[in-house]
């Protein structure tokens, strides 16, 4: 089916993954309304899997805002550069999304290749290639062929319809066991407001791919200053804050549109900070964040337990996030959970070597509310069979109290199973 | 056999391993000579593990220097803490090691239990207990009965004898595969010295494992000061440049002592950094902490290959060792080194999320000396069939060029197997 672009009903699903779903994986796609001034379709367009959509348009209203945060990696791919210095505009006509090829770590071509995709965008979307966005995910270090977007454009422009969320979020997997994706309606005076977002996890069977993207949208009229804001601080509790092995890829993004279409049904614009209405919005939008960032960690590889890891009393947010971060990236830590193993001995050398304040014999450790350590030693009311029944959970809370000052943080990863190396380490064998 | 103190050419070895030695360990224990003015015994105390070795003690001439580098980690040992107090005076008598209990996260009594340690050592070879240092592995967050070393105590001492370096590197081992040792003989004028060590790896099978010790003896004569700076300097590029999987034990401990017996022999005490004879030492030194670190990373749990990460072309030394570092400690670079992938993509990935300056653009990568990617792209002349060939090899090294200064570094690291997940993951099942 490669080159043709299947109708909504048609296309048969044949994604390249070997494995199961995730057990931690939500029972179904959730129902999202459509956003107004958004329309996507999809297609395939051959870039790597046969028989799949690997190409995702959004075509959005004139008017349309756009904010994004990207990859920390100095050694970001072509698309992420094209997006950074695209984004500053604060406008946006087009996305283009494929799956396959990562365009990254592919010298000039690979600059050409979002230069082409974006003017092939451009002319079948009628708009300014300045104001397509774009984002690839897949195989790094191989040349993306842009030119194959070319055959299925004008059909992915003439098929965009709102509300293909469940459509859209697959076409940009590579090797997610699931679908993600998530909605909020916010009140906002007489009327409301939608924002519905996609997601596609770290998934690698093939070689080299490791890929986060992201892509929120809403109806909502929001300056890009204040959508800017907005998602800053958004990823903050979110997206920043899930980690499944402590890679970071090369090709993370993280998109958010408004297209103001709210407008037309009384919803003014938000244009400054101090908007009354704001809070309501950051509340609904950080929503559909975190449950996009939960589903990324329920999608990590092999993953067979969420784990959940706070840290309070901290002398500040900052150091409990290092040591909830130096907790959840500890592979000894992860192989215990995925052992179903209480090891609050693990969790103690993972505080220590975070590096920030800690006092030893302050300290005291939960696993799924039941305290095994504390000031320093094991609890004296330590009940290994209580511990041990807690531990056999799918989600597991790991809390780690300091005793030092006020400071809390949380974050989301998965435990580290032989499903992990297999994915990662097997297909040559 | 607990409590009871085994004659040299009794010991039974029973080790609670049930896994096979590592098949990048080396062929067999080094020769290595006895160091004049050191004495070792070893002696089962019952620590933990029956019918094996437990307990190590060395004794020192008078006379005898001692300089220590320890964990970073925020929880140390109770053993840590004492060692770190007592090694600033700068001499030592008498050294005590236990395995299968790590007397970490054990409050009050961990403190309790050094004191009496020391102080029962101290009384059997008669000297200070402030002259006693100590260092225990094994299990965190039991409290160690320190009660049990009086019973072998005065045995230990009795029995002690040049030489018997195999034998204390086995009485210290937890779950590493083989004993570690090495050895360096440097010429000093008319005479020479001695340089003599021992360690013990990152091998956890049982829950809660996790140390890396190391002891280092000579006979030269070497002033506090000097010692200290040459142990400084001598573990940057050697342990403190191995990472199995960048977690750091509560209990990490090196320590080096100088008897000066060789002193006798008309060696003349080092007691300036300025001693013309001190490159030569160092070289020796450094040889042996070098051989120890690469031991200990050829034996990190469920290694197949040992791999060598080096870096050039970075802007300094420092941040090429973080390069290094991120590459070493990446899972997904481990694991595809384990699959025997020439995985170039992770290593770019890895590169980028250092945080140090690269230039994408500039960067070429080798797997075992051929290019893979040259000046930001898959290196044109790349030959699958050459490249799978090399990666078939027990020793991988993954080398960097980033184009940008001087900076040059190396780091030794191993491949994360399913192994690795079942040594640390699997005992509950």
């Amino acid at each position: 089916m490669a080159g043709t672009n299947p109708g909504h009903d048609e296309i048969v699903w044949v994604l390249p993954v070997s494995h199961a779903i995730s057990p931690l994986a939500p029972a179904s796609f959730p129902e999202m309304p459509p956003v107004a001034g958004v329309r996507l379709a999809t297609a395939a367009a051959g870039i790597r899997y046969p028989g799949r959509t690997d190409v995702l348009l959004a075509l959005f209203d004139a008017g349309t805002t756009v904010s994004g945060v990207f990859t920390r990696s100095k050694c970001p791919s072509a698309a992420v550069d094209w997006c950074r210095s695209h984004v500053k505009g604060g406008r946006a006509s087009a996305l283009v999304v494929n799956s396959g090829n990562a365009n990254a770590f592919t010298g000039r071509s690979g600059r050409a290749a979002t230069k082409l995709t974006a003017e092939i965008a451009a002319k079948a979307a009628q708009c300014k290639p300045d104001d397509v966005l774009l984002a690839s995910t897949g195989v790094i270090g191989e040349p993306l062929d842009a030119t194959k977007f070319a055959g299925v454009m004008d059909g992915l422009v003439a098929d965009a319809a709102p509300g293909r969320w469940h459509e859209a979020a697959r076409a940009i997997m590579t090797t997610d066991t699931f679908a993600k994706g998530a909605a909020a309606l916010v009140r906002m005076g007489e009327s409301a407001v939608t924002i519905c977002g996609i997601a596609k996890g770290a998934g690698m069977i093939a070689p080299d791919m490791a890929t986060m993207l992201s892509f929120v949208f809403t109806d909502a009229a929001i300056a890009p200053s204040v959508l800017n804001a907005l998602l800053r601080q958004g990823v903050e509790d979110t997206f920043n804050a899930v980690t499944i092995d402590g890679d970071t890829s090369t090709s993370d993004t993280l998109l958010a549109f408004a297209t103001g279409a709210a407008a037309a049904r009384g919803v003014a614009k938000l244009s400054r900070l101090s908007d009354p209405r704001l809070p309501a919005l950051r509340k609904g939008f950080n929503a559909v964040l975190a449950n996009l960032a939960e589903q990324v960690a329920r999608d990590g590889e092999g993953a067979r337990k969420l784990v959940e890891v706070v840290v309070e009393g901290a002398t500040s947010k900052k150091s409990a996030r290092r040591i909830a971060l130096s907790i959840a990236n500890s592979p000894l830590v992860k192989t215990a959970i995925a052992g179903e193993d209480a090891n609050w001995g693990r969790v103690v050398m993972a505080v220590g070597k975070a590096g920030e304040p800690a006092n030893r014999d302050r300290l005291s450790i939960y696993f799924n509310g039941i305290r095994v350590a504390h000031k320093g030693e094991r609890d004296p009311a330590y009940d290994e069979a209580a511990v041990s029944a807690a531990m056999m959970k799918p989600e597991i809370t790991v809390k780690v109290a300091l005793g030092l000052g006020k400071g809390r943080d949380r974050v989301l990863t998965c435990d580290l199973t032989k499903e992990y190396v297999a994915i990662n380490g097997d297909y040559r064998s």
